[in-house]
């Protein structure tokens, strides 16, 4: 009936929070939703595919698209880049589909930046107890390290203020039906909408 | 975990699009909302409880609380006023309660001044032939008149800009689900929450 766009959603928050297992619940749920498909300048493993794990690009075609801002956001991780294309997400928001785009802080603060129409979710620890306990379980030896990336993690929860909605994930059920209802609720939002539904009536 | 206070929602729209039967509806799946309770000058009916039905006042009264601001909103019929008191909702908002309230378009425009931080949502009709049947099945009945409401309703329509979110009501059910998807992500809004999440993690 109406003919819409879709809308980018970007779920970050500070490492540990459990951003990964709350995303793949997310899209054991819903399958109307385009996961963000990355670009990468690493190379191809047996069993990838074009277009679906990855977009794969040379390091002078990464380059290029950086200098020509057609990525979202990227980064370099062992000499490889890692991005989030510009082409891919607004081709599938113009399709009328959603995209959904799980990163760490610092990627979210460059989309942001870049695409601040999206719809930006802070994913919130159920308290800094947990949020410890998360990034011992994940590993990380050595208590100095673990405090190191405690004060990180509490660095990021202060850059919350760029965000939109805020989650905690203290049940991860919970928190993907929270995420749902906003989704369904972004796109009930008057300046999205309005302006359609007027021609709607006019037409008739 | 957090002391969070309510929030106070609106649901209008022009006559004859179903505001009514979504409310019921909606407050037959709910029970952690509260429904405004009106204030009036009419007598009370047998069986009609003050505080449940309606909070019953003289006149004058009435008019001294207009004048002192207290009420978010309020009319004149058949010699009676019938209002919304500003009391009720605050202190039921601070025991941390949400509010509902259903009401047409023009009470909905008061309440807006009187209480802008309130969610207003904003019931659409599927369609303009659709409304037009809903106004003649409830029984006005020349043609002009039918047409008078219909063009009443339009003007109703324009007034969509002063709302917050636009749900289409062609399924009651997909209607109320859209309302509860409203009220949970208004919740997690970031503006109403940073705050109290950030002393969360500094208090531990």
């Amino acid at each position: 009936m109406i003919d819409e766009n879709g809308i980018l959603f970007i779920l970050s928050g500070p490492s540990g929070v459990g951003k990964g297992t709350v995303r793949k619940e997310l899209f054991n749920r819903a399958n109307d939703l385009a996961y963000s498909i990355s670009m990468t300048t690493r190379e191809k493993r047996p069993g990838e595919a074009e277009g679906a794990d990855y977009f794969y690009k040379t390091n002078e075609e990464f380059e290029k698209l950086i200098e020509a801002g057609q990525l979202l956001e990227y980064a370099r991780f062992v000499n490889n880049y890692y991005g989030t294309p510009r082409k891919y997400v607004e081709d599938t928001l113009q399709d009328g589909k959603d995209v959904f785009l799980e990163i760490e802080v610092q990627g979210a603060m460059q989309v942001k930046e870049n695409f601040p129409e999206g719809v930006f979710i802070f994913l919130f620890p159920p308290s800094l107890e947990e949020l410890k306990n998360r990034i011992i379980e994940r590993g990380t030896e050595s208590q100095e390290l673990v405090l190191k990336r405690l004060k990180e993690a509490q660095n990021e929860i202060d850059m919350m203020d760029a965000y939109d909605y805020v989650v905690v994930n203290d049940d991860v059920d919970a928190a993907v039906t929270k995420i749902q209802s906003i989704i369904q609720s972004e796109h009930c939002k008057r300046e999205r909408i309005a302006k359609q539904y007027k021609q709607l009536l006019k037409e008739e």
